[in-house]
């Protein structure tokens, strides 16, 4: 990709009010008692996501297809349809109480850069293509970034489409379902790729707000490991076992998050350990624990400093602890990506030009982004996120941030769009 | 009640292979793969096995009458119906991976009894009254032993009816579903007493075996105090939130845990402190947790050690921990019981009579009797349980000490319902 001029003259102005009642009208599907949504993927609220969406984007005369894995993809044609397409997207599904613009802000603000060019009848030499990844939460079903992982080839979509929720049904089966409620849709093969690719989202930490800045130009994501940690004891009655006589897994388990966590602990604050799911059978008030299971979220932007911490907690996750035996293993063990640096490049001419506040930063959390990297020059525009409160039905981002940050994915795309090879 | 002659002269032999028969009957219902049975309160299950049990009395004659919190009565005649009958019985519900003859044992003992006593033609004075106690084990409603309690008074039926079980539904809708289900039955109106009430139960503790006796003469049950306590922190990203900004409610609860641990740790090992439900909201692999709510079932035979002990436990669950606030209610503060001397002295004889070798203990385990002991005098009986294992699926008592059990249970059933008052 050669770039003769980064800068956006002529670029068009986005339509901020049409951009933020759209966010308005999302955010009333999954809407939760506190102010966020619950869209979990392929769910009845993710399905009703994306039937809006596609409403506007065929009242525009765009048209849509969808992937093995669900990805689904609306496109704008180009002056030069042979040309592989400048893509942009981000995802519809949410964490359970999760926030309104996470995922969403990519989405909305991919289509109001469709619509602005039309506003405006730019034509771009390369066709523009808005994409609305299956699944990148990880939360109904594990692990996270799915439907970009298959497309990008990094996992088989066979095994992606019989991992199942927590109620046995497979996401095979629940996007079948999702398919029969959406509006007829051409089928495209897995593995897309295109000219280049930018991903708006929300910062989802407290970086930016803390340096005041309105933009942020994404260098990297830092790498994700996922494990699984299963401690067994010994299910027993609460009234008549002894404590020299239990195996108590929760015990158990409790005292090997500790030593994990006081073993891995940074003093630099940069390492990231989590654990976010724990459960417990049989999890009656009055029986002893007899298994606990857990995951672990570890992340660093350092790809040898992960490793090394996560061999380590797997072998600190063997053998024996408080009379109870452990076992662990990773379900995902995903490196730190630099991004394309004359796409990152691009952004950051565009945040100057426009005269945004603006900053390099690698982002804290793994995005879909990540595996379109592997196969296409891809760059990522942040905006700030209040407090840093993220994955909470309180995340919030202001009207002017969400405005600012679609100008500059606008601005990028175009310049992007309109390049010659 | 006065005991002229405590000696089971002529008291009838029990028909072992019936009993064996019925046990293995009664275990196929919600029979789980490791041989143990899920037939938690008011489940279809529950249903079935209540259905079962009521083919088998209704064969042999015996009236069933049902009061309003779901307890079930099953009435063998006396000479004198005016007098007060002398009652045995136990509970059909189990935990979620509960062993086949906890509850169970006592119920099929005490319906032996009552066809051993038609077998050998016995007339007695008083009627003997089997009674099957619902929602025993506390796992699907909390708390424990729901249907004796109520029937003492000793907490409103109405709260107890309004009880909800994780998917919301009632322990009243639940309970009118089973009665549905069920033959029709008399009503009878709440506050079940008796001349004398004797309970049979495996010992579900490793003291009889380890002491080689047959028969445990049961002289008290131990107090039980249920807690529940809630971490509040603030759910956040887990890949964009340093340590520092977080109010992560595990580690918070767990902190919590080790620090009661520690507080309350018994050199003696008499005192037993469990955590057995824990749960984390929202769940998620990669959300830092914004709430735990975890149980604590306290148990000592001591009523101003349990006192003490679960006082010192709401003021450490105060305040806050690790930048998260804690909250804890008491859900049952119940004392230690002492059972009535002159019954217990009844059991203790017929089983010296009988020539098994046999001690006195306290239980472990709280029991339906608790709640009879209020109002009736009451024994109990208890018998090995294997290795001690119990809530859990491989708890096991022996055929000769069911048939044991079951015979000093027909035995002092038999010297209380000859009695003259």
């Amino acid at each position: 990709m050669a770039i003769d001029n980064p800068q956006p003259k002529g670029s068009p102005f986005i339509n901020g009010p049409r951009l933020l009642d759209r966010h308005r009208a999302m955010a009333q599907i999954g809407a939760t008692a506190n102010g966020g949504v619950n869209r979990q993927a392929l769910t009845p609220e993710d399905t009703e996501g994306r039937r809006l969406l596609l409403q506007w984007a065929t009242a525009r005369g765009y048209t849509a297809s969808i992937d093995p894995i669900g990805n689904l993809f609306i496109r704008r044609p180009g002056v030069r349809s042979s040309l592989s397409p400048v893509m942009t997207g981000s995802h519809l599904d949410s964490q359970p109480t999760g926030g309104k613009f996470d995922g969403v802000f990519g989405v909305l603000a991919g289509l109001e850069v469709l619509e602005t060019l039309d506003d405006h009848n730019v034509a771009t030499a390369r066709p523009v293509e808005l994409v609305v990844w299956m699944n990148e939460e990880g939360s109904r079903f594990a692990p996270v970034t799915m439907g970009s992982a298959v497309a990008a080839g990094a996992v088989p979509l066979e095994r992606v489409l019989a991992t199942q929720d927590t109620k046995g049904m497979t996401v095979s089966e629940a996007l079948a379902q999702q398919i029969s409620q959406l509006p007829p849709l051409e089928s495209r093969p897995l593995g897309a790729q295109g000219f280049a690719y930018i991903e708006a989202h929300i910062e989802q930490g407290p970086v930016l707000e803390g340096a005041r800045c309105d933009i942020g130009v994404v260098s990297a994501i830092q790498g994700l490991h996922l494990y699984q940690v299963e401690v067994l004891g010994f299910a027993a009655h609460a009234g008549t076992t002894p404590s020299k006589h239990r195996k108590d897994a929760l015990v158990a388990a409790n005292a090997l998050i500790a030593r994990i966590r006081s073993e891995v602990a940074d003093p630099l604050d940069v390492l990231r350990f989590t654990v976010g799911r724990f459960e417990v059978a049989p999890g009656s008030p009055h029986v002893v624990p007899g298994k606990v299971t857990f995951s672990i979220d570890l992340r660093h932007p350092d790809p040898e400093h992960l490793l090394r911490t996560g061999d380590r907690i797997l072998e600190i996750c063997s053998g024996e602890i408080e009379h109870c035996s452990i076992s662990a293993k990773a379900l995902l063990r995903s490196s730190p990506v630099l991004f394309d640096e004359r796409l990152v490049s691009v952004v950051l001419n565009v945040a100057e030009s426009r005269g945004f506040a603006h900053m390099s930063m690698v982002s804290g959390a793994t995005h879909d982004a990540k595996y379109m990297a592997d196969r296409t020059p891809t760059a990522m525009i942040f905006v700030p996120s209040e407090k840093g409160i993220s994955h909470n039905e309180l995340e919030h981002t202001e009207d002017e941030d969400l405005c600012a940050g679609t100008q500059i994915l606008c601005d990028a795309l175009l310049v992007a769009a309109t390049m010659e090879l």
